[in-house]
């Protein structure tokens, strides 16, 4: 059944039919519980489970679009806010599988009701639409009773060299990924939830991303960003288990006492990247290989000839250089480099109209999911801010980290867990 | 053979055998000059001919993605400036058949070079890229003596009761329309036309949209707009000739003497629409069906069965009141209430980050294409600003008027079309 079809299904029941049917299929379709499936393991239908020993959209293979709203909340009323997260846990579930929001959705709550679907999506399909909740530090101050379960390592980046970050465009106590293959199903998913959210939160930042930049899978061609080159051939896959243990979930030890509700979970770090496209554009090929430090065309390391060969950083050539620039980017934030340091990227391209300037506003939006970004994202981003030649023609507007709590079993919700 | 097949057979070619074979492709695939053979006979191998009758990207089955941007002239060189449109016009063409921007392209230029494309769209399938170019009323100021070839009905648009206008989002010289089923196409199409124009042209502003909002084939099925309602079903279509010839395109005694370049042409009106879509969906399933006139689930008129029914502004309802409303958008636009005025429409939803005030800042971006703005969209949009209850939801936010010339004959290009 692909997922037209399903919705089709779905559309025809109404009210608590319709919830049921809902909640039956997808119950049926992916893993009731903490069942160790990984989130990677993907039906053809468009479906990706929303349930799981993790949650939906940090391993699963990188949909194509995203829309990813940071949220501030505007109300001290703990039990509004545990009530917003258990119903954003109904709406977000079902919106996942091809559903309306709530049951009702678009026209089923009859006229003198106000619709519980917005229904920009009501014809479309999932496209593997996850949605992805996570956790500012601020949200663990002393409004909500959750100071005692901050997590330790859920504190604030340290500034960067060269950082330019716009507060309009970072932090949040909440974010919500979305991503789809249909951009206008991720707007559909953050617009209802913020919908659903209103009185308790309101919109801090909001950035869409049109083109990914990652695979997190083996099965996926590695996409190419705004420089025009293969971006995220050496991240981290999904089906590298052990990798993703080590570097990516939140281990029970990490998280003692009250801060255990993130064991298996994990922490995300979003930077919007601007990049200086035009300079970058003006610049000889040799140049932007060398500060890549690989090949355009195919995205091979320098002195390889594919695009997974291994990185050869002793290599040299006839010059008796480094075939791969030492402050070529691939070998700052290469985990040889750096104690073994590795992260889960999963962003995305972004144009945001023009900077009044003439340009094109555009670059990378950087996601990455790691289990410390103090210990993970913090180094790499020291040595790229050092010695990263890239950085004259980037810039980092905006920055945030969230604590992205582990999946749900078949009875919980984003609200008991955060908050029992 | 498919977009990326395609692709990969002009990739392997290099300088001037790839531009010869490019050429060569793209004239047997289209209309070589002005045949008169529709736009909207578009292949399954997602590449859209650019030169013909029409300019590509009007009467074009809506694509599913936008990217437009608005540009000034920032010199005085008249020749700088023709030859840039002569540059785009090859730029704009091999991209539409999925090559690069420019013989040479990636890599082809070599090391010491810098890239003639910037890359991102190197893998990817064309996806039915168009690329449509438009002139402003700016561009013919005594700068390029162009002063007498402007058209007579290239004038400013008046103001509309509650606009809202921001100039940093509104008119331009030149506009560049690329639509395309790929947002990372669209975008990359841009980026390379913006360029290449480098010390010519200035961005002033640019706008991507997520999701058409508009059909213009009777093979495509009605998308929804974000107030989740579909959008142009009783639009202009292709396959209606007649009407086109009648409403869209501009007549030879349109345009008299030095302004019959634009004749085959048409106008396009650009006009940013924030919905403030918080409100609206907060307002009861029927009063947002009675603002509009249709019906939610099914787009039918009110009163109506099917999406396609007539409208009926004479049925009554068993209250003695009009089943459409007399403040209904949809009455309120439809051409029996305009002595007859129609409009092809080609809009798109948008999402812009935030407003800055705690919502989502998105919106529908209208694009239409008319024969005479003046005539059609002005007292269209006059009615709208005055009666429609709508505008309780929507603001104007951005506004501008652009002439498109016609298509291209298979020597022509855009840089001659304008200047002799």
């Amino acid at each position: 059944m692909n997922g037209s079809t399903r919705r089709a299904v779905l559309a025809t029941g109404a009210g608590a039919a319709l919830a049921t049917a809902a909640a039956g299929l997808t119950y049926a379709a992916g893993p009731a519980g903490a069942t160790g499936t990984p989130q990677a393991d993907v039906g053809d239908d468009g479906i990706v489970p929303f349930r799981g020993e993790r949650q939906a959209g940090i391993t699963t293979a990188a949909q194509d679009r995203l829309h990813l709203v940071a949220l501030d909340v505007v109300t001290d009323d703990r039990d509004a806010l545990r009530d917003l997260l258990t119903r954003w846990t109904t709406a977000a579930e079902r919106m996942t599988f091809g559903a309306e929001a709530a049951p009702g959705g678009v026209v089923g709550g009859g006229p003198w009701k106000v619709p519980q679907d917005t229904g920009e999506a009501y014809d479309l399909a999932p496209g593997h639409l996850t949605v992805t909740i996570g956790y500012g530090a601020s949200l663990f101050d002393d409004r909500f009773g959750l100071a005692d379960r901050k997590p330790e390592a859920l504190r604030e980046l340290p500034a960067f060299l060269g950082d330019d970050l716009d507060p309009a465009r970072s932090g949040g106590d909440i974010v919500i990924q979305a991503c789809s293959d249909d951009p206008q199903v991720a707007v559909h998913a953050v617009r209802n939830l913020v919908r659903l959210g209103f009185g308790v939160v309101a919109v801090r930042w909001s950035q869409l991303g049109f083109g990914r930049t990652s695979s997190t899978s083996q099965s996926q061609v590695t996409p190419r960003n705004m420089f025009g080159f293969k971006d995220g051939t050496a991240n981290l896959k999904s089906e590298d288990t052990a990798a993703l243990d080590e570097h990516v979930w939140v281990a029970p030890s990490d998280v003692p006492g009250a801060a255990g509700w993130l064991a298996g979970g994990s922490y995300l770090v979003a930077r919007r990247i601007r990049m200086h496209i035009e300079i970058w554009d003006r610049t000889p090929l040799m140049e932007q290989e060398q500060i890549v430090g690989r090949d355009k065309k195919v995205g091979a390391p320098l002195g390889g000839s594919g695009e997974f060969d291994e990185l050869d950083f002793a290599k040299k050539g006839t010059d008796g250089e480094p075939r791969i620039p030492v402050t070529a980017h691939v070998r700052l934030a290469h985990h040889s480099n750096l104690d073994g340091v590795r992260i889960l990227r999963r962003g995305y391209n972004f144009t945001d109209g023009t900077d009044g300037q003439g340009h094109l506003d555009a670059g990378l939006f950087f996601l990455a999911f790691m289990r410390d970004a103090h210990r993970q994202f913090v180094p790499m981003q020291r040595a790229l801010a050092g010695s990263d030649v890239m950085n004259e023609y980037i810039e980092h507007t905006g920055s945030a980290l969230f604590a992205c709590p582990p999946g749900l079993g078949a009875d919980d919700d984003w609200g008991s867990q955060l908050f029992t």
